[in-house]
């Protein structure tokens, strides 16, 4: 067994099995508690929210509640393993959203293939939740589920593994193509694959401003062109004329290969023939459709992105859902839709050419990076993400009308967010750490307020620095006696 | 607004709003935990589970997670509130189940009145949950779902609105007719109420020993007799002949009176013409059919019981669903059949003839109570019930047949209970709590042991009393020097 192994199996059975609990948020101890959460006290919420349906939102969960729901046909690299087998992906699922953003995620897995078996039961379940996320449901079913449900549901309905991928892969193409001086409607792309995933990306890197027909797409059989009959709609959307034999062919002088199929596919050879600066988004799991030492070797002036956490520009849907559905929940958005999508895309595409803060630099072991060929999006664990993303998600929902709830203070949202995971208390904490490892003396100007006094000497006891105090010495030594503090905490400096 | 109003729509609003949290049960904050949650470690559980399908319970929280289902359209003494009206009762129910049993609950509130989409939905859901709790549901639909989901499915499914109550007030009635020196084939009952939880009443007493024919069941248009035309299959089944004319006449010399209905149905006079010690369980909720001052006014002989947490005997569902769905997901039960159901009657009727421990009279203010007239039936803050019943019913499952996992080492079993919530913990404070505020002197007679000498040295430092050791007295003043302890922490004596 490989270590890996073990160890995966390890977490999952240790103790409490599986990953995921349900615990009370308020108190529940006493039986005053429980007169509260149960009878009599529950009825009075039951009693608002029959009056007022939105309500809900206020005294329960659902505001907050995601559900994830899969039948599992189309798990990872693993595919139809049926809902028992699916379930860890599932809960580990719940466990990102929670993470990331904090959102509450009932994780449910189906014991049914029929679309419409899916949909009815989505339905059903509308009440208890404030957004649903389909996952890992194969293609073309997932395109009817997720359809449907976005046409007759209340509440934000969104398949994972079409958008996500997509928004964070064209979030890569807008920066790749603003670094190589390119324009998105002449960027020539062969797609690799045409699942749910390929679809949704070319319509989101259409939306962006790619042109159609310079769009390749191939799947297991050839070109996805006009001649073929084995095509169901969503594949017909991108049939172009049949004027490639092969993706090498197709590839020739090409700007971006966009792998969204396989491990070895993209060879050598091929990518030696592409355009100048060639974009390659090798995205296939656990192995890329060409692994990255081989793309580096045979294109010195390459972009490559993969799926994998070990090399530079990793994909990761993570760095999508918890956020996207952030921002739709804090507005009680009815929808995810296209404005919302391309907000996230672009807030994703603006934080990489921002300056990476320390708190990024070492959660990924010190090592400095910028904005460039080797760091085209944000990293899945830039805390700025939740900050950047929720808002823009949120105000996309307001501009375009599917907001029931708004948001008028967008500093306080964004300081709400850093508040709900800790990255301020995170951050203060970094920074105190660092002062202490080399503390420097700090002057403080009104050196005679009770308050300066009071901080200097947590400064001293913390070892976070050595406090000079500005001001009259006389007046500055009285109030240390009077606040009961040590005079040797600090150093008087009366700089009249 | 009343106080009680205020402070309900308080605890449900105030900061996060509902009562329930999805947290992460294993770690998962660094980049290598997630590669263990996701991927690509997950990928080894799913492997697992897809080779064998019983692993689900080795590496999900499959096992230890329950569904409370409902479309509410009949919540408590609400009625038919609607999906987002009934969820803050549904959350609460979870909050109970993990409260008195640590199970995990999603509450599932549908958007459907049909019988066959409910049945339909909860058949999908299936492979997620260890078992499912259908809850407000109204009658007669609610037999029609049980019904079919019992019949058809691999997981117990429980509707409690008719058996917990059903359970908790078996258990009652078996100790009441002890009380009273009665037997149950020869009580004679009057049943006001005719919905699920009457008719699962019944359908209990039966089971236990009650004469179908000594039952005179009323619903709001009458005796449910056999000229009756408007009756459902449920009712019927309860038709006897037409020989009362109303509930007081059923009433004269009947030995117990079940209220399964609504406020002031019974009135003073009807009460005083029953026969001696009387059985009256006036179980609606929150105002009972007779209050208990009216009741104990018009008969000193009664033995009452309500639905409230203020007067004695008090019939709450709580000391049922939580234990017996905790029993039935620990020997991984199919269903839970009529043998687990009256095992849980037996465990509760059993404990209430039991001393009361002083962890339960403390969390009842310290007010001393025995079975008897005033107490028939174990307290819901009572944490024995968690290891009475849970066993009892998990031994019905397995010598039913309906068990998948067998226990073997029942005293690690029950140890292991009341670990779960700490309980062992508990009563050890507790215990340790009294002692210290009177701390007497303890005699060890084995005072020359080490681990004897390690004890004794504890119970000094803790101030839980006075260490005697006895023995040789050269022999123990060693070893306490080789233990690096103080001899004056104990007293020696030296017996012999």
């Amino acid at each position: 067994m490989s270590t890996l192994k073990e160890k995966a199996l390890v977490y999952h059975s240790d103790g409490r099995k599986g990953k995921i609990e349900v615990v009370a948020s308020k108190p529940c101890f006493t039986s005053r508690d429980l007169s509260l959460a149960y009878t009599p006290g529950v009825a009075e919420p039951c009693r608002e929210i029959q009056a007022n349906d939105d309500d809900v939102f206020k005294y329960t969960a659902k505001g907050n509640l995601v559900a994830v729901i899969s039948n599992c046909t189309a798990v990872l690299g693993l595919g139809d393993i049926g809902p028992h087998a699916g379930k860890p992906v599932m809960e580990g699922k719940g466990v990102l959203f929670k993470r990331f953003a904090d959102i509450d995620v009932f994780d449910i897995e189906l014991k049914t293939k029929d679309p419409q078996e899916i949909i009815n039961t989505c339905q059903f379940l509308e009440p208890t939740f404030g957004g649903i996320n389909l996952e890992d449901i194969k293609a073309p079913e997932c395109f009817q589920i997720e359809e449907e449900l976005k046409r007759t549901m209340n509440i934000p309905v969104f398949h994972d593994d079409q958008h996500g991928t997509a928004i964070i892969s064209c979030a890569a193409l807008l920066n790749s193509a603003e670094i190589v001086d390119k324009k998105l409607e002449d960027l020539r792309i062969v797609v690799s694959g045409a699942g749910s995933a390929a679809v949704a990306c070319c319509n989101l890197y259409m939306h962006a401003g790619v042109t159609q027909k310079n769009i390749a797409m191939f799947d297991s059989k050839g070109l996805i062109h006009k001649g073929r009959k084995d095509l169901n709609k969503y594949k017909m959307n991108f049939a172009i004329e049949n004027i490639y034999d092969s993706m090498g062919e197709a590839l020739k002088d090409a700007d971006v290969f966009i792998g969204l199929s396989k491990e070895d596919i993209l060879s050598q050879d091929w990518l030696k023939g592409m355009a100048p600066n060639p974009i390659v988004f090798a995205m296939a799991n656990p192995d890329p459709e060409i692994t990255y030492e081989a793309a580096i070797d045979a294109r010195k002036d390459i972009i490559m992105a993969t799926g994998r956490s070990d090399y530079p520009n990793q994909v990761n849907n993570v760095l999508g859902f918890p956020f996207i559905f952030r921002g739709a929940l804090d507005v009680r958005a009815k929808a995810i839709n296209e404005e919302m999508k391309m907000a996230a895309v672009k807030a994703l595409a603006d934080l990489a050419r921002e300056k990476v803060p320390e708190v990024v630099i070492q959660a990924y072991g010190g090592k400095e990076f910028s904005f460039g060929k080797e760091y085209i999006i944000p990293k899945p664990f830039d805390p700025r993400v939740l900050w950047k993303v929720a808002p823009a998600v949120a105000k996309a929902a307001i501009d375009s009308g599917v907001a029931r709830h708004l948001i008028e203070d967008w500093t306080a949202y964004e300081d709400e967010l850093k508040e709900r995971l800790g990255y301020s208390q995170e951050i203060i904490r970094m920074m105190v750490h660092k002062a202490q490892k080399n503390p420097r003396k700090i002057a403080y100007s009104e050196g005679e307020e009770e308050k300066v006094i009071r901080a200097a000497n947590i400064v001293h006891k913390e070892h976070i620095g050595i406090s000079i105090l500005l001001g009259d010495k006389e007046v500055i030594k009285n109030k240390i006696l009077e606040l009961e503090y040590d005079e040797s905490n600090f150093e008087i400096v009366d700089p009249f």
